[in-house]
């Protein structure tokens, strides 16, 4: 009795096509990443759930897939490579040294309920500096972020800056250092619903008086300066008002003084509002927009935290690391055409009578840098073509008896049927330059 | 109380020079199967149960990690890349048409009894043609064997091949088709063990008789001839033995000739005493070896099955792949240093004074290509000159005052202590050519 060939629900399989542009995407990443000299790391899928418990959001932990193995330990799925990775670096610290940078691409697990467009499990990219506390990291990283997007062909994108002291500072100063995650929450809902709902919610739902709702708002308003100098002029007057705030304010001063000229003042920007989720984070945070698609939501974000191993070590090592949405991120660059999911090969040999002549054509044009299929059966040209129309080949090189005798091919441009009889040489030179 | 961070049982952490060569050699085979137009798909690690349960031997059933999922489904980690592909092509034959070819490396999970150097979670690296009886099928994998290792730099190496047939035919031509996986079994070990115990074993465990052994013997010894041409002449007379051995043997004849002049004479030859493992293979298979590192044993196996998907369907889809071993491979190449546990950046910045003038200069030398680390604060020259040290720099690169104001930078060799003034240029052209 056959069984039903199926995905487990909320799980996804990735066709060739899909599969190939996550591929190259991923090829350009790590490319960035190691041009800052960040090397990656590995960690199992497979942890002691006592590793991945306590940690992550109370959601997070009803989602973890746990279990006991055949040891009878129990067992988890990560769920990030955040937790991972202050495992790891508690137990390997002095055999790593600091500061400790490194990338890592890896797919977690988590057991949420099954909505469109998110999976069960899925991809994450982080990159992290960890073990100092020199705003140069924060800088590195956002730098990478800027390499990572413009090596994929991205212009128009805006890394989006902002301190969590700086707001933390704000609340002390009004006496809300209770409510901070409160407020956060619903600022970082701003972009949404509205400043007015904002307001609203900051009155009803917290009950903030009107006086320091006002304070906030006009605080937040600031952001829409956009000029890095204009921006501190204005911040100017907050500094005295907190000790944490003057800090907050001081750090961006600094990041923006090293990304000045470092990359384009058109890519960053100081936004007062972002908030960045809850808790983790303690100084400057990022998120990062496309320009033309403002709605995908941030592509990569991120920021520094504290005392990432409290809960393996005494050690306070804190850093700064950011994570690249790839799903998200994918579907941008295949929104703006800059990835095309398509096949990995320039083109497909189609033979009409002798395969062997066909693997030494297709090893020559390999040998000068073409990625070549051979269709690996002499068949009716019928079959073969049909085969490479469907997979979206623009270019097929056919060889007869006529070609093998004449030592020339014929490419058959499958858009729109024309085809020539070409020398390997000008194949080579039409395949370069007119891509796949 | 702080938890002790360790690493699950069996599991493992791929330090950063570990992880840093495993992909890099990663991304030279990819390179290789997408240069035959190969393209990857994704499956996810978790499956239904039911989908793996009753494949592979009774062994890996043994070793399945499976467990009950928040939706009370039978879930099971999946422990290899062959039956996720099956029920990929299963679900998806339509859409995708046949052939079919493509890549998945990606992880699987045994729970082994632990032992040195196997662990319960492993890369594997599969790549395969379904959907074709045509030997161009088995002629191509092999192609993409010999150049993914000669990417690799390799050069000396062997493909040995066989076919199942052949051995089938034997066994059919001397009645003894009933025990042919227990020969093939003792067979298999014929390099281990040496022709006498393969022979003592034959006879006592198997009760062969003489006469049938000494016939197996005489035929396992052709492999010694090596030559193509030769061996074939010595095949001919078994050839009107059984119809099945004569099938075997053509189809050998035509992927050498096939393969001949295609890949070099001295990367394959014709090996009749590989079994390659128990049922599964049922045609053309293949072990490769590399010359210099006999003992590794086979880095890149496979061969042709039929009925891939007969547990999930009613057609019949055949196929032809292989599966590269990644660790064992990684292994090798490392130990012919043809691939180098080091850091992915050139050169490490040294800032004495002015972190911005450092992101400056590294950002100059990354667009001309280099990958460029940089210390990312301004402390004591012992102190950063001591991190590039422990991270087995080559180079470094010292920018103080001088060098800021005379637009130059101090190349410091850290293997010899020996430093020179440079310029930009000159640095680069020092880089490229003097490796890391």
């Amino acid at each position: 009795m056959p069984i039903t060939p199926r995905t487990l629900s909320g799980f996804k399989d990735k066709l060739p096509h899909e599969a190939y542009a996550k591929s190259k995407m991923i090829k350009s990443l790590i490319e960035s990443f190691e041009s800052f000299g960040f090397p990656p790391i590995e960690t199992p899928h497979l942890e002691y759930a006592e590793i991945l418990k306590k940690q992550g959001s109370d959601e997070i932990q009803k989602e973890m897939y746990h279990f006991k193995d055949h040891g009878d330990r129990e067992v988890a799925l990560r769920f990030d490579l955040t937790v991972p990775l202050a495992r790891f670096l508690a137990q390997y610290k002095n055999e790593l040294g600091l500061p400790f940078k490194r990338y890592c691409i890896g797919n977690v697990f988590r057991g949420e309920r099954a909505q469109r467009g998110r999976y069960r499990e899925f991809t994450q990219c982080d990159f992290d500096i960890l073990g100092t506390n020199s705003i140069g990291a924060d800088c590195e990283i956002i730098q990478v972020i800027y390499a990572s997007l413009k090596n994929l062909g991205l212009e128009n994108f805006t890394i989006n800056i902002n301190n969590r002291k700086i707001f933390n500072g704000l609340c002390s100063y009004l006496s809300l250092e209770n409510q901070v995650v409160e407020i956060l929450r619903i600022i970082d809902k701003i972009d949404k619903i509205g400043l007015d709902s904002v307001k609203l919610e900051l009155s009803e739902k917290l009950k903030l008086n009107d006086k320091d709702i006002e304070f906030l708002i006009d605080f937040l308003n600031i952001k829409q300066e956009g000029c890095t100098n204009g921006i501190f002029t204005k911040l100017e007057k907050y500094k005295i008002l907190d000790s944490k705030l003057q800090e907050g304010i001081a750090e961006l001063e600094e990041l923006c003084n090293l990304l000045e000229n470092i990359i384009p003042s058109k890519n960053y920007k100081i936004n007062l509002s972002i908030a960045r989720g809850l808790g983790y984070y303690t100084g400057i945070i990022y998120e990062t927009t496309l320009d033309d698609l403002q709605d995908l939501g941030s592509v990569c974000s991120g920021g520094r935290y504290d005392n990432l191993i409290s809960n393996f070590s005494s050690d306070n090592i804190s850093g700064v690391g950011a994570s690249i949405g790839l799903d998200r991120l994918l579907a941008g660059l295949e929104s703006l055409q800059l990835i095309k999911a398509n096949n990995p090969a320039n083109a497909i040999i189609i033979p009409l009578n002798n395969l062997k002549y066909a693997y030494k054509i297709a090893k020559n044009l390999r040998e000068n840098g073409l990625n070549i299929e051979v269709y690996g059966e002499v068949v009716k040209p019928k079959k073969s073509l049909q085969y490479a129309n469907n997979k979206n080949y623009k270019w097929a090189i056919i060889l007869g008896e006529e070609e093998e005798k004449t030592n020339t091919l014929t490419l058959k441009n499958m858009l729109d049927g024309s085809q020539n009889t070409e020398t390997i040489e000008s194949t080579l030179s039409i395949l370069n330059n007119c891509g796949k």
